[in-house]
């Protein structure tokens, strides 16, 4: 993700940044250009009676579907930006609920029992890093960054890991329970915390395994198309060569809705919009660490 | 559910798939077609003075609600792409649910426990399969790709089967409590669980069973139906036989959104763009028969 | 509610059912169409120099407003189906609770106590039926198709009857907890759904008792009327007596919507598009007696 | 709030209510409609050549704007009407609390103790009731229309009276559960009851207290402001004196729209469209003593 | 905040405060307005054939994308709206939570118990108040406007803060617990309320943190910069020198949407139209003093 003042105007308008929109329509933009050009020369060499042609009221077309397109189009991204929104809400509840999981650790742990506060301390970031390394479909190990745990287990990274980190949690409370360091009601206390971790877990699988269905997605790539393509036939005798600006204005505002919301709707790849979930794997490690110290 | 790379849009504008809009919607455009030449032929032989005609303001209709079908056509694709979204959710809580429910199990059920686990190990996936199976309306039986376990019986098809399954379940835990293999707390810990998959099982029957209400959709089919067929008489003075591909295009934007909101609003058949149950009853199988090894 | 397949495209056209909007608009479509008529005629008589007055220009007003009626009544309709579809979910809601309460009910009394089990069996589905009689305003008694249960009362039907099922239900849970027949835990487990019973009745009562603000429903109304009866006044030099099936149509889409919505922003009557509450009273009686069986 | 039959079309239409929008925006209709005049006796006098006067198109002004304005002033009626409808949904909320909270003491509490059952019995009626009159900001004490409970204190008035109420039935089931009246299980089923109560004030008084920002509302106004100010002088040219309807619909329509916004976004007060509290304090009283009778 | 009576028309309308939208645009206005009539003056001088220029059909551009910006723009306004409103939200729940807090603990101790009744009456309105400076970034300390409590410590402010109180708190509750002054029970009544605190710090923190996705916004600031600064070169031969308003009047409602957008989407600062966290910090602290006292 990157971080920017939303205030800086100057910026936005002429900073070109690599994954910009504009940038990565030129070669579209190009292309449709030269077509929009073309289609103007054959309008001008071809058409006999250029100010009686019943093209000219073709342009009506594009004035009946304009709202459609329009409202279609802004309606995708904002579709794309809930699920991007809801993927970061996800994550801070992650946040939220490994600082209440430590907080509440904390108070119920002896201050001295080292072994079984090294053990949370590590384990609860633990599942926040094995969670984002699953949805970017990594194959790295983690990098210890600290000593080993003799009871965190090298996980077996065939099968599902958020999975094993959560259940290896849900055995040590279990176990702690039965030893009696944990009441029944403390067990209780932790559950909410507990199972939130995989709902989580399931909710980020979600958003990443289901783009918007198939045909709504092809479709709406479709009607762009035809309808920057019929632009120039609409509106080249009327407007001549100043057709090819206004059709590459169009197909960028469209096809730059569409491109953000492709973009969006998966928010946790690496892509400049990703969410940043190193930082907030991060934040979740100083804090619980902080806590459980 | 066709999995498909969203930023692969050459594939999107040519590819006709089987279930594309273009190819399902191809008869009705054809007739349409038919129907718009033969309106533009019987105005420019039948119509007196087409230059004054009153005729050529009749477009006017059609600006003025043109805005008003693409608003209403837009919303209603929205709110079956909610309801299939909604449905998404519901089978994503319910892999959720199924994930806390073997971690829970897998730490309060001695290790050595085989018969409890295999019991769990199996009906836990069944409650996903059986509700499945439910909501496709099917009568296949469950395929055993496992040896049957004595505890559990042949449902009784002809009542509701995942109330079956959640109640075998319900009974098993009380089981065990009354034996004293799970405390009373532990029961509590198992509750939100267990209650969760009657909700999500009832959810799904309610997106399944309940269609927007008739006379909305009826009214959305009237209203493009007469939308387009006066097209033709109100441009065709004007654009010639250039009113049909425009007519065309207009019926194919229209009619698309209606057919997608259609298709996505029951979003548990068997369609191109239904959701993959059969893939995430495996996801479920897989990881809670992980979690209980 | 009219259950019907929504791929019946000919149906939904041609077909018009006694509560079409299209039928019950018929008495308002005739009157305007003789106003809009009568308007052209006044206009074709009385206007000294139809083709440069100032009149003309009027129809500016139906462009500028075109808008901002089309987007204020697709609004309501979708406020109103918002409402529709909780009230959907309300007793969906209902349903699954009837459920889960059935299956912990049956998990927790004895295999052999028929008398409780009789006992919830009766009084459980009563709540949905008290509920479905409570929403339609009707003073039917219940139509008993089974023996009567000597610890059912008759309820006083001058008071809050779903409360009294609801209270009855709660006494009973705490009778058995003072008898021992249900422990703590199982008094907690049932909490859920107990208090959820009270809860969708609240939410039914506010979605029929609180339609939208008077004075929000007032203003669309009179936006409707005055903006079609200007129609013929701002269109009629151009369009001649084309104008008055143009007003028709305007009008048949606007009415419409206003139509549909205040059909269904009530859901709980007996209307077409109604909910199916007895279908889902059947479900309920039916699941829980095959449930606690 | 005024009840009203949401079909009865000729009374919305005709019926000009004291606070219909209508009747509240007489002065300001009265004031453009001489404004709107104005402006065209300058243009018909002293614009040179009026036939190709520029000013002719300043009318492309309104229309790019007007959809704009369309959509802004929707979205705002819009945003107004759900902050009523949550005001709305938390009073129903208060029922159902209620509601439960009384069945549930009821089949805790002894039949015959007398005592408890008519200090809840007061006390939870009460509380919507100082809800109430906190949200109204009145001075007026308690009217009693019962005698007085001994145990029930005069709140302090310059203090949070809501507050004190709930307090007051936080300490009383506090002490009932010391004096072993009720047990720890039934403590814990109140809980969610009782935290409701001062949830539902505090989301009260949030949407009372927070009107939308400040310079969100205050642009609004100056764009409908603005918009309606230069109509005439767009279109004053074309429509002659035709322009003063027009303006005066067009900003009806607005500035109605903006009325209702401002009306129901606080929903607490004693307008015609507020929230009928006392019906429902109403409810709460009857529903409540009937069941701990 | 700013308070203001959302009825004072004139007010709105004429007061320019410093924050107006109107103000911060003003240099960006002249500039624009040079520019246009730049480009005015051009087009005057250098268009040979104006009447018939192609150029005066350019302005389709801005009739086709001036409903997708009009719609783009008011959804950003929106989103930006619902973040403030959640962020409201979120300190509402906090104030509900510290009353609910406050009563639960002042039936749960003793009435003389001195020393734990000011610890948490310190304490509690603590936490909102670090919250308020950890979302502000400030770096002062608490002003303490009463004596120190021996037993809260000067927070780490390296650390997380409002982490640090919650966590003293829930440290606190478990010494209460262990020394038997709260019960298993009155320990689980009151872990709502405690899980709920970090849960509100960390939503405030994902708003703060999280602005919409930076391409996003920058196309949005794109786009209305192209859409401007290609008004005059589309409209300047028609409307002459009368296009310098109309560019200045689009610029400002897109650019105020935009700015007010910007404003609103971080309801954290200290900018006019920020959430009164102050006032509402000083609302807990009196609510809790009130009920603890």
């Amino acid at each position: 993700m990157i971080s920017y003042n939303p205030k800086d105007w100057i910026r936005f308008i002429f900073d070109l940044h690599r994954s910009d929109t504009l940038v990565r329509l030129l070669p579209l933009l190009t292309g449709t250009g030269l077509y929009a050009a073309g289609i103007v020369w054959c309008l001008q060499h071809w058409v006999a009676d250029p100010a009686n042609s019943p093209l000219r009221q073709l342009s009506v077309l594009h004035g009946l579907l304009g709202f459609a397109i329009s409202i279609l189009v802004v309606f995708r991204t904002n579709t794309a930006y809930d699920r991007w929104w809801e993927g970061r809400r996800q994550w801070g509840a992650l946040v939220n609920n490994s600082r209440n999981f430590a907080i509440k650790l904390n108070a119920m742990l002896p201050g001295d029992d080292d072994r079984n506060r090294t053990f949370f301390k590590q384990l609860l970031p633990r599942f926040a890093h094995e969670l984002m390394i699953h949805l970017q479909s990594e194959e790295t190990r983690y990098s210890l960054d600290e000593q080993p745990h003799p009871e965190i287990p090298d996980f077996d990274r065939r099968k599902h890991v958020p999975n094993q980190v959560a259940s290896l949690l849900a055995s040590r409370l279990a176990a702690l329970h039965r030893q009696g360091t944990l009441s029944d009601t403390q067990l209780l206390l932790l559950n909410g915390e507990l199972s939130s971790l995989l709902d989580i877990c399931g909710a980020c699988e979600r958003i990443k395994n289901t783009p918007i269905p198939y045909s709504y997605s092809a479709f709406i790539k479709k009607f762009i198309f035809f309808y920057v393509l019929s632009l120039p036939v609409g509106y080249g005798l009327g407007l001549q060569y100043w057709i090819v600006p206004v059709t590459l204005f169009v197909l960028y505002v469209l096809a730059s809705l569409e491109l953000i919301a492709e973009e969006i709707e998966d928010p946790f790849g690496k892509d400049t919009n990703d969410l940043p979930m190193g930082r907030l794997v991060d934040t979740i490690r100083r804090n619980v660490q902080e806590t459980l110290a």
